[in-house]
Formats: C-alpha cells, structure tokens, sequence
C-alpha cells in the first residue's frame, strides 16, 4: 500500500512504515518569500489508485491544514484517492466546545471539508476528545490510537499507580492502571476560560513511596503536568513519571518542567522533536499507526 | 448592514466602512502559546440574521484560511448566515493552476469549502486570475474590484504610458489607459518555474520623456515591479510610477525599489502596512468594498 508523508512527519515514522511495508511517498514542499506554502505530489512515485495519507499538525498548525488540503486536492488532480488520513497529531481540538457564546467549534470548522473530497476514514493517536468530531462531522469514521501502555511498556518502567491531571484524561489513567493492574485517580482542574491560568484543588492522594505515572494527551506550556507532579511529590511520591503522547513543549516548558523535578517524560513520535533533554523519551509509534492503517 | 471584521483588516478599512453607513464589529481573537489562532464573535453586538464578513488573507496566510473556517463555524453556532464575503486580499490565487503535474490548484482548494456554508457571493480587490476560482468553484459568484484608476486618481498623478509587467496583468493596464487615454503595453516576463527566477525580454517601448505607470496586483519580493522599472529608465522614460493594489513588500523588496530609484508607488489599504517608505503611498480603498457589498 501507498503512504503520501506530507511535510511535517517525523522520518522515524517514514522509515517505520516503511519497515512495515507501506511504500512510502513525501510531497515535495517548500514556503514562498511571502509565506504561502507550496506542494507537489511525486506522481511519478505513486502507481496506485488509492493511497494513505499521513500527516501531523505541528508545527504551524493553521498551514498544516492548508497543507492536508492542498494535498487532497494535488490527489484529485492526479486521480487517486485519499482512502484514509492519519493524522498523528490532531491541532484545534481543544477547542471541540463553544465554552462561550460566538465561539466557534475549531475541530469540526477544520474537518469538516473532509467531506468534499469523500474522505470518510480518518486515524487519530490520541485525540482530544472524541465525541464531538464523531457528533460535528458524521461522516467521519474516527480510529483513535490510545499509546500509553505501548510507551510505558516500550520503556520499562515500573508502575505503582497512575494520575490523570483531570477528568478529560481519567480514561488515558485507566488504561494504562488496567494494563499494570494498579490503582488509579484524578486532579480537579479549574481553568479561567479569559485568563487561560490553572488551577488544581488539593486531594488526598495515596502515592506515599510510589512510582507513579501521570498520562495525559498534550504537554503544551507544562503548566498542568508541573502541578500535577509538585502535588505527587508533596504526597510523597517516590518517582514521578509522565506519559502523555503529545509533547510540545513549548515557550519554557522544559524548564518548568525540570524545575518540579520531573525524572522522566515518555511520548510518542506524533510530532518532530527539535529540543530533546535527557529525560525525554521518544518512543517510535510507527507499529501501531501501521496497524491502523491497515485496517482502515 | 452589519459588517464582521476579522482580524488582519486594517483599521483605515473599518473606519471607512463605519463612515459609509456599515455596522462594524469585530472578533475577539488571540494565539495559543502553541500557536493555534482562537476567535469568538461579540454576539452581543449583532442584532441581524445575516451580516457580511470582511477579512484579508495577509500576513499569515495559511492562518487566515482557518481563521475564515473559524469565524463561519461560529456565526453557524449563533445563528447568524454570512451573506457574502469581502476578502481585501486574497492569498494563495497564483497558485491557480497545476503549472506541473501532482500540484494543487491551491486558491481552488482553500475557497471550495465555503460551499458547506453556503457562502455563494464573494467580493474580492483584483484577483490574481479569475477564471480558475469561477470554473473550478462553480457555486461562487465573484465581484472582483479592479482599483488602479481609483487609486490613480485618488493621487492625482501624470500619467502618458501604461506598462502592465507582463502578459497577465494587461487587462489591468488597459483598464488605466483607457481612463486616460494613453497607450499601453506588456513585457514578456519568464518565470522558471522550480528556480522561481524572473526574466523579462528586450523591448521597443516608445516611452522616452514619459510619465510611465507600471500596473500589477500583488508586489511580493518586488523582483518584477524592479526589472519592469529598470527596463523603462533604460528606454528614456523620465518618471515612472507603480499602482500596485497589494504591496506585500516582504524580504528586502524595499531596498531592491529604492536602487532602482522608483518614484512612487500607489497601493490600496487591503492588508496593514508595517513600514511605509515616503514614497508609499495607501490609498484607502473602503468606498469601492463599500459599494461591491452593498450590490452583494
């Protein structure tokens, strides 16, 4: 099977699906003096009628989805069909409510075209919040990789209990507590919607000598992982780790996080990882995109 | 009439839009520290069923795509139908055909959307080329504004010769010389299409001792507009002037029009101009988007 790898996609992931068997493709792809973005279809590569496409929305997130449509439409120019889209990191969608009025729903504003180029299969790792792309874009058939387990076991931790930071991610702690049959528990989180700061309520947390690993989806600023793992550490937690498949890290995440004392964050290769510290680990996810993919 | 502005419209825009009798409101935007674009639309402020939408897609082209898609998801949340759209500037339009095989038709892809939401009239200030989006994006009904005898007047400058470039951009010379009853011509402009390289051929212009007015849509790197100035000194002519309705103006485009010692350049307020060089001058343009909306 064909694979088109748009610009952003991580090489460990092309050369994974490579090893796997998928035949994989790169737009030619270049940014123009003014800013717009240009791309091209090897079409001499590709000798199929359909074909995967993988992407990821990071970095430039807004020109990533300009990229993801402009490719689909490169495709229809040539002839062949986008069967299913994986997208290993899904930007906007966070934003998959109108928290306040006159907001928009980013997500589904965004995959919704989808739908003019008969794109009804999509692949996801770890997205956001699954219900309302599935309720916005009906048409769209959502296959959501869950890695946690597949990157604590790919590094060998040991695991004693697990924390989610908030609600959102109870079910990312359970998978993983089910997985090392261990206990498992939540942080209330409260954030201003104007001001953007968090707040997490203190919570008796029986973690008193343990290793314990925080999952989550998103390390964007750190600034929800840092106070999760401060309120492991006050508990008396032995060692904190995270898992959390899509790591950002962005402005000075990395320092925050070092600051808490963090001693080992474990993601997945969704995004390119330009700054990686000693206790990043990048764990190629390559296997289970491809058994995804096939079965799509 | 009420009139959404989005966040790139220059401000010179919205209060010539507010003088012509249009209700204006405008978004509520930031950037995630991650870099994702965020909008909400001050419902409050609106008491109508339908409003028309006013944005350009510059700078951050790819993020004014979505930032259109954001703000049209959110009018569907409150209920409110966008009646037709003014985009001042409308980016990625040279991408307008597949100059190679395994391209997008990038203007085709990023407009085609609109038809989700119904949009079907669309203002725009002197598309690159029009026929693309009319045959490819057949829903669309396109009002084009074609300024540079507004602007020209508007200045009040000499003009005895009309120099469009090259050959795209004649019809806009013919639109100038006609105004003024002088003559016009093109020059012959190769561009290569993987270096991005600009050639023009050698010329007979009979412009020595004329006042010569180069026309174009978009001034970018300023390489055309700078060959085009050059080659007219060179053949005599004692002033020349430029009505670009775009100046984008990126890179070191200032300096390459200063060397060849141009005398003005007359633009259109369709995107927010950082710098302005004495010899720039913006013309505010909102009486023409005033009356394209009103005929919408």
């Amino acid at each position: 099977m064909y694979v088109l790898a748009l610009s952003q996609v991580p090489a460990s992931i092309i050369d994974g699906l490579r090893k796997q068997g998928f035949n994989v493709v790169q737009v030619v792809w270049k940014r123009f003096p003014d800013g717009e973005f240009y791309l091209r279809i090897p079409k001499d590569e590709i000798s199929a009628s359909e074909i995967f496409i993988v992407t990821t929305m990071y970095p430039e997130q807004s020109e990533r989805f300009v990229e993801l449509y402009l490719a689909l439409d490169a495709l229809r120019g040539i002839g062949v069909k986008a069967k299913s889209i994986a997208i290993l990191y899904l930007a906007y969608a966070r934003q998959d409510k109108r928290f306040l009025p006159g907001e928009p729903i980013s997500i589904a504003a965004l995959l919704r075209p989808l739908t003019l180029y008969a794109v009804n299969e999509l692949v996801v790792v770890d997205i956001h919040a699954y219900e309302t792309i599935a309720s916005e874009v009906k048409e769209l058939n959502i296959r959501n990789i869950l890695p946690h387990s597949y990157l604590a076991k790919s590094v060998g931790i040991k695991v004693d209990f697990v924390l989610a930071p908030d609600k959102g991610a109870l079910h990312r702690a359970k998978s993983v507590a089910e997985e090392y049959n261990v206990g498992y528990d939540y942080l209330e989180k409260f954030r201003d919607r104007i001001s953007g700061e968090i707040r997490i309520s203190e919570k008796e947390l029986d973690v008193r000598g343990k290793h314990v690993v925080v999952v989550d989806d998103i390390v964007s600023t750190g600034g929800t992982l840092a106070k999760a793992i401060e309120a492991l550490y006050k508990a008396g937690a032995s060692k904190v780790y995270a898992i959390v498949t899509h790591a950002l890290l962005v402005g000075n995440a990395i320092k925050k996080l070092e600051d808490v004392g963090i001693d080992m964050l474990i993601t997945a290769n969704t995004i390119i990882h330009s700054e990686v510290p000693s206790w990043l680990r990048v764990v190629d996810i390559s296997p289970l995109v491809a058994e995804a993919l096939r079965r799509s």
